[in-house]
């Protein structure tokens, strides 16, 4: 189903695969590789196993680890509902404490730590040559989201020249994404004069998948709730930091009210902020638009259109609609996106094929199934 | 739960059900009815349903005329799933052409129009004795939540005393209802101070029961979505109209953005606000709390918790949580209520008790079943 | 809807309450108490929560005690989402090592263990006087079904005349509820004359309120599944004594399909049986009507409608629908109930009603909210 | 994303695609078509998006018509959530009247009708060059189940040899396909000694796309129902007419009780039926494995595992479980597969593989999301 690695990534004419969108960069092709071998750490999670799905039709990513602490030794397909185990050739599950070994025998080297927040900063305590022997590592949790380590901040659409090419990426948290994607074009330009109030539901996938009485299909079907609202959220401090960073360093304080709404995936992100100055509906769009224009995994939907989650289910896509109220004074961004994929495990092969030297969007899906 | 009809509601001493919260108001004795005459006129609909069920188990209200055009002539039951028809002693739906006949012979006389909007207007305009033959009227559409035909607004939490007794009453719109209780404390003390964004989630019978592509199952399983976001939805002049009442005639300006959730029922809503003056979070706490002590049908959540709509399902309760956020500069109110109850039907039979001279509580649900 | 607690229990003329069916069966006045106070026992459940929730509305009910080892000492409200901590007037949670002195002390009189199998009869084996000191138990979990201790099975369609003023009964399950409601008439008439097949589909509340992987909302949400197939349930064991009681103690083997369904209640049942002799559609529909005519809490439905869960959410009503195929020779039965109200806690209280010498239908949801 | 078209399919090696399992028929090499111009009618339906997402993915094939009457002239997108229209090259809507010449100009040149009952066969009685005029034509319709005009039934793993090369092919209803594999070694082996009695659960995309009040949200969410129980659904029929096919011309009488679920996709079926010779469970789960084993798109269960309709989510693979119950005397297979995939498109595009001569499994999906 997929093309032959060898055609399409090991020479130099790098070419998108047929049906995706023409990507405008430039193809780092020096530094590409042919072949990357995968460990996924934390394979049995939701974003563990998005990430190994999407690894098993990339043409360049072959899984050469799935790594767990509790279920080391079961087959993989204990792990991964809904693969075929008869044509699934995926190795067995292996510890933690394996993973050195494997790395240094050539198994390995690129790694994905799918993990719950800490857990990868402890592995790298304990075990520090970890971090040392792997050609590429795109940390998918929250460890060294604010820095640290070397690593640089994986949102490709802000940051991607700091992407190509590095060896450690802290993937984004997927509120992050969709609000700064939302935001973006205004914070660039400087629109942003007042704190940016963020409103998000999130499908249930994003709470992880420990067993939790709030979390079970009962206490869940049939209703929303509001958790963590304000501004103590770990994803506040995230989406000011990268606000800052691409306003050019001003501070512009967030808050924050997130919702857990009955379904497995999505996100549905609303953000309102005044404005330094009077903008119309068009200007914005246009704005947007044009800011996009290059963008594949960023759809900017037209004049009426709003996003929703089952438009990008399954996909890596960011479907953003943008509008002014009250005479061009306040700012409204709205943003859809599957928070396993641009929101997790799409975002971390977005990265892996900017740090890796492939096409952006290799391997990454571009259609979805909306049910 | 229902006390006995007579005992209640045909003497001086209208006591409040037994369980239900200590009524603080007085009771309206001197105009009390012993039992009114309804007309469901929409029964077929989610509203009209709503409101079929709860005055099938109020002690004053008799069902008397289950009004459709579509479905006239059959039997109730074929309108109200859930019903055990072999006990709900239900007359059959009849037409709308002969709700006059129901009035003129005293068959009716109270009626409660659960049409889409536009439809009571035009059956007034019809035929005009209908608007006068009845006792009481409570139109849970939106044709005259603006006024005009003598409609008082029916929110009983910030209108009250315009309510009771009064014999036309609008009843608010789901979304507005919980606009209003969770801003209300702020708007009456005058503490906002520029636009209001109002962000929140439905869930799907706010749609209506007309089959529509974008209602269905499949459509709407897995996904969310924002619809008509802006200042063009007809419910943000409401929520305006309401705001500048409370705060004394001052406008404030409101932005929407509506969405819809894979869930039957129920409404969770955040709005934010800039503040006049710095506002703790324990002092916003506080005015709510105060100001909402009496009110049996709105619920201040104690600090830490935020509202969720399985705790409010089936009942007429409103949940609300609010604090402030940079340094007290910005308010952020959270509500939650089922739109079918405190949202429509059972708002209306609140408002119906207030106009015939019952307790306030009389026939609401105020425990739920969340699942 | 209930009756006033003084009217209906304290005197001889137990009339049934305004609006449910008219109760056939003589009021067993002379052993009637006025009132009995309640302890659930695992009260944080799903079945412990309706049955509190069922005994708030009864009017012979006092809630006197909220049992659970793991929330001893938490108010009641914390395990009780949905109720109004403002007007539930519950105890706090006790340990179930304070059982035996709430007994002694008059406080609780009726018990009703809502636990995971097993535990009641450990209970019971620490603390054997818990079984003595009580008025009435009726013992929601699996341990005594096949008797033993002096409990009889509380089926009162079927068993009703051993119940009524029972001190022990064991509330059947929710599958072998629905089977056995659905097969009674041919079973009775001794009209099967090979194995029973069963197959049904149940909502996730009937695998516990414990966090599992397996009913988490991710897992569940849009699939459905077969689990425990065959005749090693326990559930099987449970259909098997019940038929072949019925039959006159012939034994009749059965098979079950269990299946899981995206829904929090809600039992869905099929079973078929070849038939002794040949039987019309018509003959087998008017032998069920007969046999349910006077039963409050069984609805045969009419030729052409068949049962969905929806129409008895939220009721102590079975619906059934029965009809024959292949000239005559099989017979199809089919039914739905609510697994937490008939097939849990509704029975139970019907069990109570009936050992207590209460009108069988006191307090009972006839009405139900299908969404 | 998919692999060059001129590589796979263009000479005589065709391979399979990597990662797929290893086909065990040989490649019909001769009669093999480079590239098929496709024309999906009704393509605004369930089942027609779902074809036309499986085509865009198929290296063989190229959407060269989207057909429907109503939504003539508007641009794929609008028909078709979830695409990404920047990238998606699909042509405009076509009305069906264009068809013929779209056929005589080339632009086309496979028909797949996934139309409403009965519209394929009125589409050819107008327009009988349609039929004649096209290369191969796969019905996804019921109208030529029964044979007629030259359409051979398409379940490949029964009848693979009658549609290798075939130009009109009848693709199989959902239902009978999961009843067929279910229970097709049985059939053939000659072992069912009496009526099949099938009990089986679908979502709600098997109820097709046009708005219904019984397939909205509120109506379907949170329960599930029996519908059209007995004999006479159309399916019935149609699974007679297999069973009796692969039984050597026996009659076999089938009893159905269809169920629709609160999920969007999938069927979980249950077959029970009584054995001429008493067959153990292991011998009947051998007889399954080995008449299974090189069946690329049917995995026949492990010991102590039972179908659920996650696991083949989004895929064209039936999973399996089978055993016996009574001293082996009763049959009793259970099945689960995506009723949109293996139950329609898939099974379309797998028929269309063995029809144009292209390896069976070629763009199919084997591994799925469960979530």
């Amino acid at each position: 189903m997929s093309p032959d690695p060898g055609g399409v990534l090991g020479g130099g004419t790098a070419t998108p695969p047929a049906g995706a969108a023409e990507a405008a960069r430039p193809a780092p092709v020096p530094s590409a590789r042919r072949r990357a071998r995968l460990a996924v750490l934390g394979a049995s999670g939701y974003t563990g196993q998005e990430l190994t799905r999407l690894a098993l039709a990339h043409p360049g990513l072959e899984i050469a680890a799935l790594v767990s602490r509790e279920h080391a030794g079961r087959p993989a397909s204990d792990l991964l509902p809904g693969l075929d185990p008869r044509t699934a050739a995926l190795p067995s599950v292996v510890d933690p404490r394996g993973l050195l070994a494997l790395l240094a025998s050539g198994t390995i080297d690129v790694l994905a730590p799918c993990l719950p927040h800490g857990a990868w900063r402890d592995l790298l305590a304990e075990q520090p040559a970890l971090g040392e022997g792997a050609v590429a590592v795109v940390d998918l949790s929250s460890d060294f989201r604010a820095g640290g380590e070397g690593y640089v901040y994986g949102l490709p659409e802000a940051f991607r020249e700091t992407i190509v090419g590095a060896g450690r990426v802290a993937n984004p948290g997927c509120y992050p994404t969709a609000a700064a994607l939302a935001l973006l074009p205004a914070a660039e330009a400087d629109w942003i004069a007042g704190p940016v109030m963020v409103s998000a539901l999130s499908g249930v996938s994003g709470a992880g998948r420990s067993p939790q009485l709030r979390t079970s299909f009962v206490e869940l079907d049939g209703g929303a709730s509001l958790y963590r609202v304000g501004t103590e959220h770990a994803h506040v401090a995230e989406m000011e930091r990268t606000l800052a960073r691409l306003g050019g360093g001003r501070s512009i304080a967030v808050g924050f009210a997130p919702q857990l709404a009955p379904m497995a995936r999505g996100i549905l992100l609303t953000a309102h902020a005044p404005l330094a100055r009077p903008v119309s509906p068009d200007e914005a769009r246009a704005a947007w638009k044009a800011r996009y224009a290059d963008e594949p995994f960023v759809r900017v939907l037209p004049r009426g259109s709003w996003p929703e989650t089952r438009a990008v289910r399954g996909t890596n896509r960011c479907e953003i609609a943008v509008t002014t109220l009250h005479d061009g004074r306040t700012l409204l961004a709205t943003a859809a996106l599957d928070n396993l994929v641009k929101g997790a495990a799409g975002q971390a092969v977005q990265n892996l094929n900017l740090m890796l030297g492939w096409p952006e969007i290799t391997g990454l899906p571009v259609h979805g199934t909306p049910w």
